[in-house]
């Protein structure tokens, strides 16, 4: 009997979810809703029923885990507390300063309903926090760095594509080769914002657009590339179709610690050819994991610190004792 | 209220223990048992008691975690399923064939006495289990690699003092890097024990030995060395002493997977200038989990695996999730 999945929201990382349920041999999708009209959906998963999120709100939708594919800033904060006292869920919840709020909201419903609700799945937060957390419980006298790239950001190429006379966008965060070096060979150093990445942009303009002003008003960004060396190269909509179509991104939490005079350097890195089908696919395992641990009869809001890894697994303990350990 | 430690075996893995012990603010050396004399111990914490190994065996020491600091071939298979009836234990069982059998001896005297028994602690296994673990459940249309050092096997080093001649020696295994390369661009290649790993032997010969016969005699040990390209330098006790007296390690778990056509790499990997400290380290924060487990009732044999990783970290999972995810 396999696990059934909904979810909820068909953009990029809902799609991820899609095609991560098809690699798992223990899930199953069982629907996909959304808030659009499902008679304009076209789903990549023959005989699964695309339905309005609507249907959800009854609570009686023939699901195991519902993975709410939403975004950060509007809609997870509404949807996941909402569905956690209906379902089993899992979001990706990435709103750094509001996770003890979204925390402390979805454990009242969750509680409520007897369900579990898991946020902020993902690789940051997520696996990145994970090591994070594994170097820091070892090797207390150390310091963590994130970098991030080279990839592409959505957030940062939507900023982009706001600005005036600008048709379309790609904006790659690039971490700072000299700064990985010093950190990997473990020198601790300290390191602004600038220091740590490149932001490189990808530009397609309207016609007679002044292109200067855009680069301008690309560089002077606040929060988003004021702080960064930014360079802009304005490319034709033919070269951004060939060459920028993909989602790419990863990165690395590199710790570097110490036990008396030695030095210890941890690293774990992705690279990944998709940022919504890996993340998806994280989302999955971590569903697989909320399913069973609420058969247990676990309730409440969990983050990836509080699941034993041994349940992202679909292979017994027996198994992954003898090929894993 | 501190977590009170005890280590049996004082070497160097013992010593790292006891050095791990004093960088965690939560924990505290509560005693050092031995089979040898404990009056010719001399231990680096003051006023820590060194008792004989048999004093454990009425399972009335005052301690909260027993740290079994023995070797897999003949201690652990012996001495951890014999305290695991009467502390809380924690080994780095490492003979990976016997994992299974080991398990279940552990399980069964750890049920009996109430108390847990986690084995094969450690960075492999131990670290690099977990990331074979949560890299394999996340991307099940995946391949993993596990590449060594560079540095200094112990069980390789101690083959070849062995040899007739042989008055010192230092073994260091180094990964092959066009190996490496390949694994990390994602080819998924085929690898035979000799495109993995080079050996490489430091050595110091004694007055008069025949250094020809010595050099064949490494390179054509099976199991240690006939499957590999081995270098030997023979080199003076001075130059041995100067160069080559610390016991660094490390290396990497790569794995390559897929989601549909698009392909991901993660890496996590350890540089480690002190192997054993690195390994007393993970054991010290297993010591932890395994404290507050069995306090919330928890009993029988575990792994890395079975471990939420909240349970690790001294910190509250308030803190983690607002430091660390």
């Amino acid at each position: 009997m396999s696990i059934k999945i909904g979810i909820l929201g068909y953009g990029n990382l809902g799609k991820g979810v899609e095609k991560a349920v098809k690699q798992s041999p223990d899930v199953e999708l069982a629907g996909v809703y959304t808030r659009r009209n499902p008679a304009d959906l076209k789903i990549d998963s023959e005989g699964v029923p695309v339905q309005s999120a609507k249907k959800l709100e009854n609570g009686r939708e023939d699901i195991d885990v519902l993975i709410i594919c939403g975004g950060s800033a509007t809609d997870l904060p509404e949807m996941t507390p909402k569905y956690a006292e209906l379902y089993n869920v899992v979001d990706s919840f990435d709103t750094h300063a509001n996770i003890p709020v979204h925390f402390d909201n979805v454990d009242k419903s969750a509680k409520k309903g007897g369900k579990i609700g898991i946020i902020s799945v993902g690789w940051d937060p997520g696996m990145f926090s994970l090591s994070r957390l594994y170097a820091s419980a070892v090797l207390p006298d150390g310091k963590d760095y994130t970098f991030w790239g080279k990839g592409v950001s959505q957030g940062h190429s939507d900023a982009i594509r706001r600005i005036e006379g600008v048709k379309d966008a790609r904006q790659y965060t690039i971490p700072v080769e000299s700064s990985l070096k010093a950190v990997r060979e473990g020198k601790n150093p300290e390191l602004s914002t600038r220091d740590k990445h490149l932001r490189e942009c990808f530009v397609v303009a309207q016609d007679g657009a002044d292109k200067a002003k855009i680069e301008n008003e690309i560089k002077t960004m606040p929060n988003y590339f004021s702080d960064y060396d930014t360079t802009v190269h304005f490319i034709s909509e033919q070269e951004m179709k060939k060459d920028h179509s993909g989602l790419p991104h990863g990165g690395s939490v590199i710790y570097s610690g110490k036990t008396g005079d030695n030095k210890h350097v941890i690293e774990y890195s992705l690279k990944l050819d998709s940022n919504p089908e890996f993340t998806g696919a994280v989302l999955v395992a971590y569903a697989r994991a909320v399913y069973r641990l609420n058969r247990e009869g676990v309730t409440g809001a969990k983050t990836v610190f509080d699941i034993a890894p041994a349940y992202l697994s679909p292979k017994s303990s027996e198994k992954l004792r003898a090929q894993l350990l």
